[in-house]
């Protein structure tokens, strides 16, 4: 029998099976218990360290279930073949825990990304969700893989209404936010080796996610009227990334021609698609919402259409859908057809509830109208105090492009606001590439999560920031 | 002035505004309004329709909006060049809705996505969800990319104690879905070119998965210990998907030893890297489980650790996170630091303070002892029924491996059960490739969302179904 070279202390913290465990274990690598040995018996080594019966079997068992020792029946615990000692592996030397990066604070966030979140719907919202969560328990179990149906019959119902979209519920996916469901998208295109066209200025992260996802991207200059098609025919891609609704930033709606020739583009060569994504095209001020591209294609077109709830919800409610053009839709299936889904049914069916019962449109009505007021004396106070400024934007969605005619350059602007404790972006910074391009003296300004009574200091700081 | 062609009808559902705008829009499309054609003002046009002019100007605001026409100021609206008429795309035929596929109906569901959702707490999880909904209504606002830090913290800490996982909680990325984070470990892992072991019989979701990202997989057959060392070397993969602590479909612990070999492997050359997926260990039955992979390797190891609240909490409550070593987790914030999280704040948040506040380890240990009480019945009323029968993985997980050895063959097994209205799934579809190594008439018993007082009739359905 083996001798055994063992101390357990009873004021460590780790309890004594534990502290047995991993003396033992770390005997074993270490080779200095061998494989073949036999280890005490239970009573034999309780008795010799003082302790319970059952600490020790405790250890001894759990150094079976990890395949440290063997139990033969009716003989005892034997020591198995440990051969290989752990080497240290070299690693590039970094710091763990490696900081995260933190954000400036500001009082007044104008970043395009905010909402107003006085504006949820607490109550409604709050209620549907408790009233699911005990009415409904078979909601905890695994739902649909494109998405709870009686959502998706909803949202056909809601896009086709407002959006203008034509679709069937079978085509819709529903997904955790747009970039989960573009990231699929460019999966499934991918195979093809296209390259898509892209919006510059643009949407940034788009294009990181079509990229990461294995498909090209080549950026195409916009005009007056979003993005023309001789430059798109000229990059050469299959693919067309566009937010025609409302092109982000530059707020320009597609009109219907361009819309047409887009369209047109994508019929001339098979395998061709027009990504939509139709990001905040909810908040239109003037009139109902400019119908999307995708309802101009129809359901069978060569369209797929994105859009998210995170503005007209919040941003932190993960919930977006698109919807599949026929052909996609069965690749969709095939690639993707044992994929869970990403959305928590319950936030899933709390949308759904809310959407049948008419909720959301009188959200959205409500939203709008708070939005559209907002934007209104944010304008009207700017212009009272920058007599010059150019502001375009008003139409739809929640920013506004600021252009001083005479002011001091964009970055001068961007740093002497951040400086008063303003956050905002220039507009250059949405250029991928020629930034030379960009209007002068332009910056961003998202007005989605100021307060009313904010709007009156903040055109003062703008104009204590930028006067010359 | 232009001669109208116009009708409106006050029966159709459709408001007069709109059949306005619809008629003129088709008309501009297919040429019976030409592109510089002034249209009548909008008091001469409300007259000759006897509607509102307001009516009238909406209709001309919104095909102002869309292109349409033009307004020129003091003169009028214009029709606008249409140059693209909108060919009719040639698509291949597809039924439009496309039937989604129904699964069968069965009375007994024994496949291993399955819990037992009476076990949820559902007033807790009720109370707190609630309360942050009123409390904390910044939750509604963008989070931290890589998952709220109280979450991570409480995480750190968790899989720390439970799991012998070693790391910060900067380094842990929550996802709606381990799918989800595996696909993006895919891609952080593509551009080096390698490919990826997988285990035979194995998941075959995670081959999906890794394919769909760019990663091509090769099968390793398992020995009794797990995925063998010398098969991975043969392979060539620089990547090792395993699921160690509880092999997945056929219950087999990787003992210490062969984690050892694994490690050993991983640090051979640079570039390669461990991916596990710790699935279901947190249910146990003879003891604590059995500590992960990543915790030998330690924080800087090159192991990825995913684990799921999928089984733990619910299928449809989609959190789940990964831990990366550090120089994956500089990758990663290259790469994807743009990327909103997948999982609702309120979400998180809940499971935050579910783990902080101690429920979420009370619930284990309920589920531990409801799921070990229902293996052990289940267990005792096969081997009642059927006297050889041979049953592995009672250690851990939801769900038994069944032998029959003089049963009628796998395939006769499954089908007579599903005539029984049992739904269950014989081993050899897990094998991605050599179905010959399996073990014949063994099928895959998933028990937890079985009711204990079915137990009985399940097992005379099943005598019935292979009485020979």
């Amino acid at each position: 029998m083996l001798e055994m070279n063992l101390y357990l202390d009873p004021a460590d913290s780790r309890a004594l099976y534990q502290q047995l465990y991993e003396n033992l274990a770390r005997q074993i690598k270490t080779g200095q218990l061998r494989a073949g040995e036999k280890l005490p018996g239970k009573r034999s080594l309780s008795a010799q360290l003082a302790v319970a019966v059952n600490t020790v079997d405790t250890a001894y068992q759990m150094l079976v279930a990890e395949g440290y020792l063997e139990s033969r029946p009716k003989s005892g615990f034997y020591v198995l073949e440990y051969t290989d000692m752990l080497p240290r592996r070299e690693v590039p030397v970094l710091r763990t825990p490696m900081p995260e990066p933190a954000l400036p604070a500001v009082r007044f966030d104008l970043s395009t990304g905010a909402v107003d979140t006085a504006l949820f719907p607490f109550r409604t919202w709050g209620r549907i969700q408790k009233e699911l969560l005990y009415a409904r328990p078979e909601l905890l179990g695994h739902g649909h893989r494109q998405g709870d149906p009686e959502l998706r019959e909803e949202l056909a119902v809601y896009l086709r209404s407002y959006r203008g979209v034509m679709c069937s519920p079978e085509q819709i996916v529903v997904g955790a936010g747009v970039e989960y469901l573009l990231g699929l998208v460019a999966q499934l295109l991918r195979e093809e080796g296209g390259t898509a066209a892209i919006e510059n200025p643009g949407y940034d992260r788009s294009r990181t996610i079509l990229e990461n996802n294995g498909v090209p991207c080549r950026c195409v200059d916009i005009d007056g009227s979003g993005l023309p098609v001789p430059g798109l025919e000229e990059s050469g891609a299959t693919i067309c990334y566009v937010t025609p609704s409302h092109h982000f930033p530059t707020a320009v709606t597609m009109p219907a021609g361009r819309r047409a020739q887009l369209l047109r583009w994508a019929a001339g060569a098979p395998g061709r698609y027009i990504l939509e994504d139709d990001y905040d095209a909810e908040f239109r001020f003037d009139m109902r919402p400019i119908p999307s591209l995708q309802g101009m294609a129809g359901p069978d077109g060569p369209v797929v259409y994105l859009c998210t709830f995170s503005k007209s919800l919040a941003p932190s409610i993960r919930i977006a859908c698109m919807v599949l053009p026929p052909e996609l839709l069965a690749r969709y299936r095939s690639a993707f057809g044992s994929y869970a889904n990403t959305v928590s049914r319950f936030e899933q069916q709390t949308l759904c509830r809310f959407l049948k019962e008419g909720y959301f449109t009188r959200h959205l009505a409500r939203m709008r109208s708070a939005y559209k007021s907002r934007m209104e004396s944010l304008a009207g106070a700017l212009e009272n105090r920058f007599p010059s400024v150019g502001l375009a934007g008003r139409h739809t969605g929640l920013h506004l492009l600021l252009t001083l005619p005479d002011g001091p350059g964009e970055d001068a602007m961007e740093q002497s606001a951040l400086a008063a404790g303003i956050g905002l972006r220039g507009l250059s910074r949405y250029y991928m590439e020629r930034r030379e391009l960009c209007r002068e003296n332009t910056v961003v300004l998202g007005y989605a999560s100021l307060r009313d009574e904010e709007i009156g200091s903040l055109a003062a700081a703008l104009g204590e920031a930028w006067k010359d």
